[in-house]
């Protein structure tokens, strides 16, 4: 899997006291930046591959400002040209978020998905998820 | 159904040059606001009420930055303490995001579910999506 | 001057209970957008030609989730190639942010700071700031 | 000083390539998690003790997504009941952003400023800018 930790900030949080759930899609876009260089090393916007379509986030407990969050992300799926994540997060060794997300491998500039590479599809085999 | 208008920011883009996906999730909790005072007129963070279970979101078109948007929010399913809603992002007539949303109407201080009084299961019912 | 109203989010506030003070700065540009499109009619990015220098933000007042804003955006001082702005956030008649902002009219992909057109110059002297 | 490494998320950039400004005071409060915790050990936002008056950010360079970043908080002056901070930002040893930006002891639920106790003051003077 993909880790990534992170210190939770201020800003993130909300009046209800805890971190708002609105940044749990920023945290999670956070720990996919190893996907990213992947389908695209040098990480150029121009030649950006990874776009997303559908993302299904439940929010299991409430996360604190105070203690750093995990954010761990596994391959679930690689289809032809696109690939489903599933992903987690957790504080203090308790679950707090699960999430699964959807994304294709567009060629941006022609607005049309690509096929995954064998080399970026082996490369995805080593983070797969098991049940 | 609850509608809302927002003109986006520069802030809310990224580098491949679009509103970034995380934008859209802040976008449908500001959608919200009339739900959210439904359920707590003095919209006092101490005495909040909604809470966020689940939510799914689908990216169908891409959002620029330089023309308005409209978030549509109907209430989809009423349960007993808690609800579902079904909201839209359109820009110049196009449908750019689906979401499907789960609310729990909860005691934050004793941390339970309480029943959605029938005073407000009324006013939700006003807002209510019809296929 | 220019003026934006703005609705806050939940998400823009913060555990203490009131807007955090890293939303002022997304508050402040998102109310610059009729600026923008002065030096750049299109918005487009690859066009973009107002970037950042330098801002000072005054916080005189809490500002609260439940209450619209106002953004007040005036011009107070145009040089060859920069501006100054001077903003003021103002909720239910009282002032809760000062701020003084430096711009300078850059050709991006050039990397070349370029001269505020006449054209331009007359627009921005209509929204001067007069003490 | 106070030290904090942040990895770039792709939603902190905007269209035009690089990190938006409005994601510096973000990061720079994030940076001061450390110097929190000094006055509200418990990081408890009831009683939460730091409230932001004013601050000044100079932006002396674009900072771009895929490289992590430095901030680096010095103290800079300590009062009666405020303190004044002055905080760096660097990516790949250039120096991107300076800010100094004034901070005030308060008791959040009075209202009302506090002097900082010799305890603090002493833990405070480990951190102080030398020019």
């Amino acid at each position: 899997m993909f880790q990534t930790i992170i210190e939770p900030r201020v800003s993130e949080t909300d009046g209800v006291g805890h971190i708002n759930n609105t940044t749990i899609p920023i945290w999670l876009e956070g720990g996919r930046n190893q996907l990213f260089s992947l389908f695209n090393p040098e990480l150029s916007f121009q030649n950006w591959k990874m776009i997303i379509l559908k993302t299904t986030i439940e929010y299991k407990a409430q996360i604190y400002y105070g203690q750093n969050v995990e954010i761990r992300c596994w391959i679930k799926r690689i289809g032809n040209s696109s690939l489903e994540l599933y992903e987690e997060i957790w504080q203090k060794e308790k679950l707090t978020v699960q999430a699964n997300t959807i994304y294709v491998n567009l060629n941006v500039q022609e607005n049309k998905s690509e096929v995954i590479s064998d080399d970026i599809r082996r490369e995805l085999e080593k983070h797969m998820y098991k049940n």
